[in-house]
């Protein structure tokens, strides 16, 4: 008698089968309003469920894709750099592997760890990112690590011309100021994003969702809910154009907070927006 | 002194009085992910009361229209079949009465009793389906009555070219592929919904509304959310072209949870969603 | 050592440099359905710091006005004439010396107070007024007061041609009917806003927005949720329309009843709200 | 076919055939801290039926008395007097019937209303009480008539030796002080009341219980939570002894707000206090 | 790489190493108020970790066990007899390699199949139950099979003097007239439980504990709150005495609802009631 | 006009009048399970108000001492070490002006930093904890500074002999034999208490509790809930025993998480706890 799996809907290939591995990495010690991303990824594995597998969108199935859940990774909540290396160490077994990581997060600094390894593989990668914020300060608080400064972290990582930023509706005057300079950044909306997937299509790219990016009516289960943010309905269109690029490396989901959303819809909302992204870039 | 009547806002005549019965019929046996369907019946009756009884939209008013609520079948919430046969049996006694059942779900599977005791009245019976899910599966965990079954359940009583689906966006790939040729299935949206009301004009309808049609931004109490629905104002839509119906002879809301949605939007919504079809569609 | 403030955000000046003031009249004892709106002051207070004080829709910050947060008023929650009574002297000292009002209620009654104030300065006074209901009766529930009078009751103090309604979607047949010839009201949209703004350009004008407005999946957090509303893309294109008048001399925001919204979306929305609207309208 | 009546568990005789008469009187118009209480009748109503009518503890059945459940008065929220004055003729129509009055609130202000009947029919007229507050306040934010003022308004009615108050344990000193003249009130406990009931045996008493006499554990739904109460064990015993009164002339049970116990345990404790108390005092 | 494990806190042996397997039945398809005790085997591995695996009352660490977490039963909630049948078929599969079954509910109807699978094994089966509610109902509702009606269908498998209830508070007089010559039954208390231990020493004996048997102060998150109830000390102390029966051969905790219970304080006690009950009973 | 001070009810004094000084440290970052310790600060200071500042217990009332509240530190989230620096760096400012520091938390560990700054001054403080937790280990996740671990920091910091810990009830078989020879550590009771306090009498101490001392009925809302706990009452005569200390030079309450219990009913035990604990500790 085996014990039975709980993994993420249509992931039940065993790692080495695989050629997308995902994990939960539910950090969530810099988050300065409201914590409690850390409860994403089994809130999501569990409610995956009640999801389908197949996608009447693409006509297509996860279960037709070889994907392997690893479960989460155990995290230290009040060391930000300790969790941080362990994300970038597992992060380089999965593309030591030839596999494509998928983190389910936790706030946003996560992103900066699987970015850290994949940086080192492709010298050219390129960052497609959706948000309410722009995330760019330099620090925030006095911490030069924190949700509030991942993308800048990222920047200096990558360098310029290498951000790209959607739908952003909130940040510091300076932030945007800086962005003209940096970062191709587009306030409010994505209309550009068909534009940007054509140059990058054939690059390395990294995709970051931050599910704040979602108006709060649809997604409040969010630590800092912004309003004035796309519905699913965009996101399905903007899934549909990433699914153009050809060299996807890496991507997460970031920032859902399930237990401010008792109703689950927020859940359902990071779920399906997953499965989608999945099924439009994983080959 | 007389007991003070609970009934459904401007639903205070008698059933002799009245040409249309509202009922509840709370049976939610059968739901897979999130029960709780069996207290939408008593939440949209007492917060019936904080909308209004006269719609702005149709400048029509349900007090004057003759209503009966009759209030709640008891019904044994593990015994599915008994559950269905007694409502059922309610039915017959409305449509015997020459009067429109008008039932507050309840899961899904309910919708098959009534539709079972219109059919034996009304030969060419359709049906006008609004919903997130096909719920065409033949038997869903074994179970061959189940609310993934219910519309399948109703084609076996009806037969082909009698089923008319809208909005619908999850359920497995066998299911769209079925209803290619069994069913008229407008996945996502309801463009071609005036044309099939033309179509079906003079025809006996029923009317089922899953109102997990509705976007989880609209509606997040109800047991199965499913990201990418509908918003008010679509229903609006959708209502305002079912009120060219001549001959609608029954109509149900089933799927409100709502415990699932504490600051009682939903309720609200199926309250009102409800208001605006008896007017639309109850002469 | 000084205590810390708890002021809205970018409110810090003092009463005496500042050319608006922020103060809470958390009033709901008339509230019909669901009381609460007393808890809206202190909830948009401590929020209000996780939104940004810098707006990238207007490219304008808070904190380059001059503005003032008195805190709450004091009211006895079972003596709606006393309540009325001191929110009026209060505004009363706020227009002697020459600043503006910005009340957060409170119930949507609250509004009569700084509208009695401000009508004795300013005899043309004006009204422009965002909400779900007419808000007209002449009397609710055998009371003159209620939140489903106060525009009556602000007619009477103002008379023809004063009332300014967008929006509107409940109320009875008689209230639009008598709408028709003593005020301004639009049905459902706002259409007619910019029309109205061009002919009030220069006439001293209250803004009152009861939250309500908002559809509910935007905003749950009210005590009468009424579905069909605007969405925050819509309020964004309000107050930019709104920016044109060049003579608001008070405005509220209203009804917000923050424990019905557990996740905090409908808070930051009226945070937000209430951010773009003094950034258009004070100068 | 006849509507569905929704009464209390066990209350289902008419009004002619019953010697006791439930009635809910949800008003809460002067609660200061969290409103709320106006959804306690419907609330304990919808949730009785999962007690039973039978008590294990006093081997009695509801059904063997004749109690009849009139549903709830219309009360306006912001009009105390008014709401007052409805309570008050509604109990004398069940007095001059010769019935028992037992009401459900509602704020602790209600209980003013059937007392005042009452005491026009018994000159001698006593009251039990059991709460977490005095409620003997003259005033209360410049109101007299208040939640926190109510036992002093009872006391104006019926003067010196008539208030049995127990488990008191919040109020001000001048509160405590003034009730070692007027009243009987025991702090923290009720060690005294079987010598009180033995006393007042034959005498006409009417119980008031605020339900926030129990500690928070036992019943957080209530609008002004005050830790240190008493247990379930405790009331019952409390009920008990107070079986042992051979004139109750009426009673009532208020303060409870449902909303703010969403795991409905509070209403649970509601309704098993009222059976309790109904079937060992109701002859 | 391999999946990480979700099992209860300190059950990460193998089935084969085990001499007690843990798993989940989360059935409720029977239950009359508030559905949604299948989400409590999810609930309590999650939150399981947070208490720890060593009990400081026994001074004893469940790592020191041998003891195995299946996971869940995948169960019909609309099929009632198929549920059962699949947990005695997986209890069979236990018992016959000589290991103890300990089941987490759902609702307890499914204490039904693994009592039936080991009456088989043990002809002087003998049953310890502890719960808020007789459950000996002949039928419920017209059905034979129902959470109000299992300890009756233990009995009909077992028959006279097997049945030893204790701290039942909730029934119908009939059901405890019934007891009387039927099952040892104390009402409302265990004083009688010591000495039913001594004699039951070295049976066979199946221990139900129905959490509900908890005062909801203790455990609001129960389908069926009834107020009356135990505290956890009570708990510690029946758990004590239970660890002087030598031959306890399966046992089960059932009736935890976590979505009732958001501060996860029931998810907590159930947590705990467990560790410490395989601790005292599992050799 | 002045801003409204939104103060700890009775806290009203200014800080040089004052001989105690209240404030905020909502650091949460280290908190392993549910985070929201953040939130208590404010929240203690909205409901302080609904209860009174007179206790009947001690028949003293908060105004007739001099308290003043000086309002949150701002404390970095994601940085322990600096956070912990912030708050050590005000409490010396608070003891360098002869003044009694009292601090809501926050998670456990930032009582390490008021215990750092009275140390200082005191050499020979002690320490009097209550706790469900001991809070003894030597690092947790690798961290070294972490709620789990705050008092092995505060004994590295004061030696053997100083700690007093009392009700603790969950910890490793480690940590407790580790207490035998290093710390005062009673389980589950405060049996010894009265012993302590009388050796402490004149002793410098500190009082620190850990607010989950509380059963979880009592106090469901916190980060780790332990059942087993005390009740109110327990708390009334654990302070009442502490009254006797005449050298109470700091204190603190921590780990009140609000958002977890949206009934209000921990917020207000914390509440009253601290009112209690400040009226029998500070001359």
């Amino acid at each position: 008698m085996e014990a039975q799996n709980n993994c993420f809907i249509g992931c039940e290939k065993s790692f080495d089968e695989s050629s997308a591995i995902i994990f939960g990495a539910g950090f969530d010690g810099t988050t300065s309003f409201k914590p409690g991303a850390r409860f994403a990824p089994s809130a999501m594995r569990e409610d995956s469920w009640y999801i389908e597998s197949y996608s009447p969108y693409f006509d297509k199935d996860l279960e037709d894709l070889n994907l392997f859940d690893f479960g989460d990774l155990e995290l230290p909540y009040g060391d930000k750099k300790t969790a941080l290396r362990i994300i970038q160490e597992h992060v380089q077994e999965i593309i030591d592997a030839n596999k494509i990581p998928i983190m389910i997060g936790g706030e946003h600094l996560v992103s900066l760890a699987p970015i850290k390894a994949l940086s080192k593989k492709y010298d050219d990668l390129h960052i497609i990112h959706f948000d309410a914020h722009t995330d760019l300060r330099n620090e925030y608080l006095g911490e030069a690590l924190s949700h509030a400064t991942v993308l800048r972290r990222i920047y200096d990582q990558l360098g310029d011309d290498r951000l790209n930023q959607f739908c952003i509706r909130s940040g510091l005057k300076e932030e945007f100021q800086w962005a003209k300079t940096h970062s191709h950044l587009e306030k409010f909306t994505y209309n550009t994003l068909e534009e940007r997937v054509n140059v990058l299509k054939n690059k390395p790219v990294y995709i970051t969702i931050d599910l704040d990016v979602f108006d709060p009516s649809v997604f409040p289960g969010t630590g800092t809910p912004e309003p004035g943010g796309i519905n699913f309905h965009d996101m399905l269109k903007i899934i549909e154009t990433l699914s153009k690029l050809e060299n996807v490396v890496g991507m997460d989901v970031v920032e859902l907070s399930p237990k401010y959303d008792t109703s689950g819809a927020s859940t359902a909302v990071a779920c399906k927006t997953l499965r989608e992204l999945i099924l439009a870039t994983v080959k």
